[in-house]
C-alpha cells in the first residue's frame, strides 16, 4: 500500500495527550500512515487563524493528502461535520468555515456530511470528536474506505472571508491578518502589483518595502512581500508586533 | 516488516534535542517505525500526571504498540527500569508507577527488569537513560528482539493510585485530578451513574452538568462528563482553572 | 525503497504552519520518509545554539540520515546555502556555521553549494527558503537525486567554535554554553580527566560533582558530567539556571 499522508491542524496545544491519541486512532486503521502536524497552536476556537494556517500549508502537500482540522468550539452540539474532496486533497473538519480558505479555487469533487456512525468510535464522547469522529473517519479514508460511505452529499459548506485590502490612488489600504512566531505581521495586501513603496502606520511613514528581512540593519523595520504571498511588516532580528503594537485588524497602508 | 508503532511520553519538553535524539536511536534499529509523541509536556518529575496521560491515550493505539515513558526523576540512581507486556501493548519505563494506570485491568503477560546491558548504549550516560536505555531497548524490541533477552522476570511493579471519589447520599465528593490545555479541570468522578445534577465548589453551587461545553453561553461554567470518562469542570470558551482557581486536589462536589 | 530518514532543526517554533509546510514539500518527493523533529525551539537566529543541538543529536541517528537545519537570519540575502556529506550523514543548511559542530571530526566526502534552481520551488519566496530551498533539496536527495546535481563543489564552509575551557593547576575554568529545558546549565568543561571535585561560582564553592541529579537531596545543587559529555550544573528537582542566574557565558570553575 502506498503511504497515506495525513495532516493535523488543531487548537489542542501539545501539553496534553489529545493529539497523540488522535494519531493512535488513525494508525489503528492505517499503521503506515505518515502523519504530519501542521500546527496545534491555533488560538482556542479561532476559526480564521485555523483557516489561514491551513491555506498557507496545504498547497505544499502532495496530491491526495488527507487534511484533518479540529478547531471546533461547537463540539458536542448539532453543528455539522464534513469531508470536502477537491482535485488536490481531502479535508475533514467541522463545518464552520475552517476549511474554506484552503479549498479556495480548487475544483470540488464532493462534499459529504459526516453522518454514518459506523465510521466513528463507539461510545462517542461529548467533548473529543477530534478523536471519536475526525480521526476515526480519517483512518477509514486513509485505509481505503469510500467517501460515499461517510455520509450523504451536501451542496455547500460554510465559508469565511478575509477582509479585502482596498486600492486607492497611490497605494493599498489593508490590515494585519496574522502575527507569526517571529512577530512578523502578515497583512492582507497581496503581492501582484507594485512591490516598491512605503508602509504607513497610524498616519506616519514607518519604513520602505525591501527584498529581505536582513535588507535593513538589525533592529530596523522593513516591509517584505512574504512566503504566503502577502506584505509582511517585520523588524530585522526583532518582533514588529511587539514593537509597533500590531495585531489582527491593525490598519496598514502601503503607498507607491 | 509491518510498521512498528512506538509512542513517547516524557517530561523533556520540546525546546532541546532530547526527544529527537531518542527517535534517532530507535530508528537505528527500526528505520520504518512510526513514532508518535503522546506528549512531552508532563510537568517535570510528575509521575501521576504522566500516568494519567498515558492511561488516557494508550487504549486508542493499535494492539502491539510499544509505549516508551520517561518521567524519571531518579535517573542515574539504582531505581529499576521495566518492560511490562500486556495482552494489548508493551510499556517501557522506569519502575516508579508511571505505567500502572495504563496497564490497569489488562492481562499482564510478562514483566521484565531492564538489565542486560547489551541492549543499552555504551557508554551509558548518568543523566539521559531516555536515550541510552529506554530508546535503545524500544528499538531492539521494535526490531524483533525477544522480551526474554532484556532481563529477568519480575513478579510485580510499582503502582500508583488515584484518589477515589466518595459516594454520599445525594452525590459524589471528588477532587480535581488534572487541568488540561484549555483550563478544563478533570475530576475523579467517573461516568457510570447519574449524569444530571449540579457542581458545588467550596460549598456553593457553581453550575449544572450539561451535554457539551457549548451548552451554556460563552463565558459560563458547565460540568461535562468528558472524553476520559470523568466529570470535567469547564467554562465555554474560557479557562475554568484560571477563573475558579482549580488545581490537582481541589475538592469538587457533584449532587443529584 | 528503504525508508529515508530526515531530521529538522530550526528556530521556527511550532505555533505556525512553517514546519508542517516543509514536511509537505519533502513528502512530495519521498512520501515514505521518516521525518524527525530535532527541535524547532532554537532561539531566533542563534546559530551557536542550533549548532550545539545538532551536534548533540546527530551522532545518535543512523548512517545516511539527512539533517536539514534552518537557522537562517540572512535569508533572502546572498548568503550561501550548502550540502555537506560526511561518511556518516548529510547536512543541508545555510552556510553560516550552524552545521560545523555536528560535522566535527567526521570525514567529509563532499561540500556542494546549493545553486541549481531546478531543485528549488518556483517561484522562490524572499522569506522562507526553509520551504523553497532546503526542504525541496532534501526531498530530491531523499528520493535519490545525486549530490552533484545540487550545485558546484566548494572547498570549505563556515566554522563556528565554542569557547574552550582552560586547564589550571588544580582545575578547569569554563563557562556555560547552554541552558536546557530543566534549567540545567551545560558548560564547556568536557569529561575525560578528573571527575571528582567542586564547582565554584563567582568565587565561592557551590557544590560537589556527583554521579546523578538525585545524588543530592531535592532542592540542592550538584555538578554532573552529563549526556553530551560536558559538566552540567543542576539542582535536583529544580532549575539551576533560575536559582543561580546562569546563562550562556557565565564563568564556572571546576576544582579537583
Amino acid at each position: 500500500m502506498p503511504t497515506p499522508i495525513i495532516t493535523l491542524t488543531t487548537d489542542f496545544g501539545i501539553s496534553d495527550w489529545f493529539v497523540g491519541t488522535m494519531k493512535g486512532v488513525m494508525l489503528g486503521h492505517a499503521p503506515n500512515a505518515n502523519i504530519v502536524d501542521v500546527t496545534h497552536g491555533i488560538p482556542r476556537g479561532d476559526i480564521r487563524a485555523g483557516a489561514f494556517a491551513l491555506a498557507a500549508a496545504t498547497p505544499y502537500f502532495p496530491k491526495g493528502t488527507l487534511h484533518v482540522v479540529v478547531v471546533d468550539p461547537e463540539v458536542g452540539t448539532d453543528r455539522r461535520a464534513i469531508v470536502v474532496q477537491t482535485d488536490h486533497a481531502t479535508f475533514i473538519a467541522p463545518d464552520n468555515g475552517v476549511v474554506s480558505l484552503a479549498v479556495g479555487h480548487h475544483a470540488i469533487r464532493t462534499i459529504r456530511r459526516i453522518e454514518n456512525r459506523k465510521y466513528w468510535l463507539n461510545p462517542l464522547s461529548r467533548t473529543f470528536h477530534g478523536r471519536d469522529v475526525f480521526a476515526s473517519v480519517a483512518g477509514f479514508l486513509a485505509a481505503g474506505s469510500s467517501m460515499a460511505a461517510i455520509g450523504p452529499r451536501m451542496g455547500d459548506f460554510e465559508q469565511i472571508h478575509l477582509p479585502v485590502a482596498v486600492e486607492e490612488k497611490r497605494g493599498m489600504v489593508g490590515e494585519v491578518l496574522f502575527v507569526d512566531h517571529f512577530g512578523n505581521a502578515i497583512t492582507n495586501i497581496a503581492e501582484g502589483g507594485e512591490t516598491e513603496g512605503s508602509i504607513y502606520l497610524r498616519g506616519r511613514r514607518l519604513c520602505a518595502v525591501g527584498p529581505s528581512y536582513a535588507s535593513v540593519p538589525e533592529g530596523r523595520p522593513v516591509g517584505v512581500f512574504g512566503s504566503s504571498g502577502y506584505l509582511e511588516l517585520a523588524v530585522n532580528g526583532g518582533s514588529a508586533a511587539a514593537r509597533f503594537k500590531l495585531k489582527a485588524g491593525t490598519r496598514v497602508d502601503f503607498r507607491w
